[in-house]
C-alpha cells in the first residue's frame, strides 16, 4: 500500500477531482487548498497569489512581491520571491509527506517527493476536445477560445515546472502511470489510481 | 472488454514479455515475430532484415533492398524499400486487428490502429538503471555500454515513429496508459494491463 499518491494533470483533464475521489476512496486526506493555506501561513503571502504562483509560472503579478533587495535587475526580484515560496512550498509538502495517506494534486509534489518509495506519481491527461469541452461545461465560455485557455494553463505548468525541477512537465518517465481520463473515464481513472495504491 | 492491445515500449523494459503475459492472461493471440513473418510473405522480404527495419530507423543495411528505380538520388531508394515495407506492415496490423482479440507489440500498432475504438494503447518504459541491468542478464555484456545500448535502440524507434507516423514516440498522449514497469514489476504489469483491458 503506497502512503502517498502525486496527482499532476493537464488543465482541463480532471485530474483535481480525480485526486478528490481517490482520496475520498481510500479515506486519505486531499490537499490542495489547505495546502495553499499552509504555505501562507508559513510566508506570509496572500493565498490567492500563492494558488496561482505555486503553480504557474512567474508572471507580472509577481512584482508587487519581489522583494529581493540588492537584486541587479528587475527579473531577480521575480526569482527571489519564486524561490522563497518554491522553498516554503518544498517544505509544507515534506511535512504533509511525513504524516502520510495523502493525495497531494499538483506543486511538483511529484519531483518533491521523489527520493521517498512510498509514493505511487499520477499523471492525468486527456486529448485536447475532450478538455475543452469539459472547461467550458465548467468554467463557462469566455473571450478566448477553449483550446488557448488549455495551452496557456499547460504552457504555465510546463515552464514553472521546468524552472523548479529541471525537468520536463508531462513526460511520462517522471511518473509512476499515466492515464488518459478522456478515454477511462473520470470515476473509473480514480478507481484505477485508488487499486494501483493499494498494491 | 477490449479487443486489441498494442504495447509500445523503451527498449529493456520488458515490455515484450509483458505483451506475451497479457496475451496469456486474457487468451489472446500475441503477434510479433507471427507479424514478422507474414509481412515477410507479403513483400519478400527477409524475416531478419523485418525485424529490424519495421521498428528502427532505415539504416545503411536499407541499400541492399533499395528499389525504386529512377529515383534521383541515393536516400530516395531508402524511402522506396521503407515505404513500401510499412504499407505492407499497416495492412498485416489491420487484418489481425479485424480478427481481433491480440496483443501486438510495437511497429507503431497504436498508430496504424489509432482509428478503432476497441483498442488499448499501452506504453511500458523504466528507468535507466534498471533496464540497464535487464539487458545485461538477459542479452549479456557488450563492447557497447549497456546505456549507449539502450540510447541507440530507443533513438531509432523514435525516429522510425516520427517517420511514419509524423508523431513524438513515448510521449503520454499517443498512449491510454503509460506503465513504470521498473516500479510496478514485470508481473504485475501484466496484470495492470490486462485488467485495464477487462475495463
Amino acid at each position: 500500500m503506497k502512503k502517498i499518491i502525486t496527482v499532476s494533470r493537464q488543465f482541463g483533464s480532471g485530474g483535481r477531482s480525480i485526486g478528490k475521489a481517490v482520496a475520498q476512496e481510500l479515506g486519505f486526506d486531499y490537499y490542495d487548498s489547505e495546502l495553499v493555506e499552509r504555505v501562507a501561513k508559513e510566508t506570509g503571502f496572500d493565498p490567492e497569489y500563492i494558488a496561482d504562483a505555486g503553480e504557474y509560472a512567474p508572471g507580472r503579478s509577481m512584482l508587487s512581491y519581489a522583494f529581493t533587495s540588492g537584486a541587479p535587475h528587475g527579473t531577480a526580484g521575480h526569482a527571489g520571491a519564486a524561490d522563497y515560496l518554491w522553498a516554503a512550498q518544498c517544505r509544507v509538502i515534506l511535512e504533509l509527506a511525513e504524516k502520510g495517506n495523502c493525495v497531494i494534486v499538483g506543486r511538483c509534489a511529484d519531483y518533491i517527493l521523489r527520493e521517498r518509495d512510498d509514493c505511487l506519481n499520477v499523471f492525468v491527461y486527456a486529448d485536447k476536445k475532450y478538455r475543452a469541452d469539459r472547461i467550458v461545461s465548467l468554467y463557462g465560455v469566455r473571450d478566448k477560445s477553449p483550446e488557448k485557455r488549455l495551452d496557456e494553463k499547460d504552457g504555465k505548468r510546463r515552464i514553472n515546472y521546468k524552472y523548479f525541477t529541471g525537468r520536463e512537465w508531462g513526460v511520462p518517465q517522471n511518473y509512476h502511470v499515466s492515464l488518459d481520463s478522456g478515454y477511462f473515464g473520470q470515476e473509473e481513472t480514480a478507481h484505477i489510481i485508488a487499486a494501483l495504491a493499494k498494491k
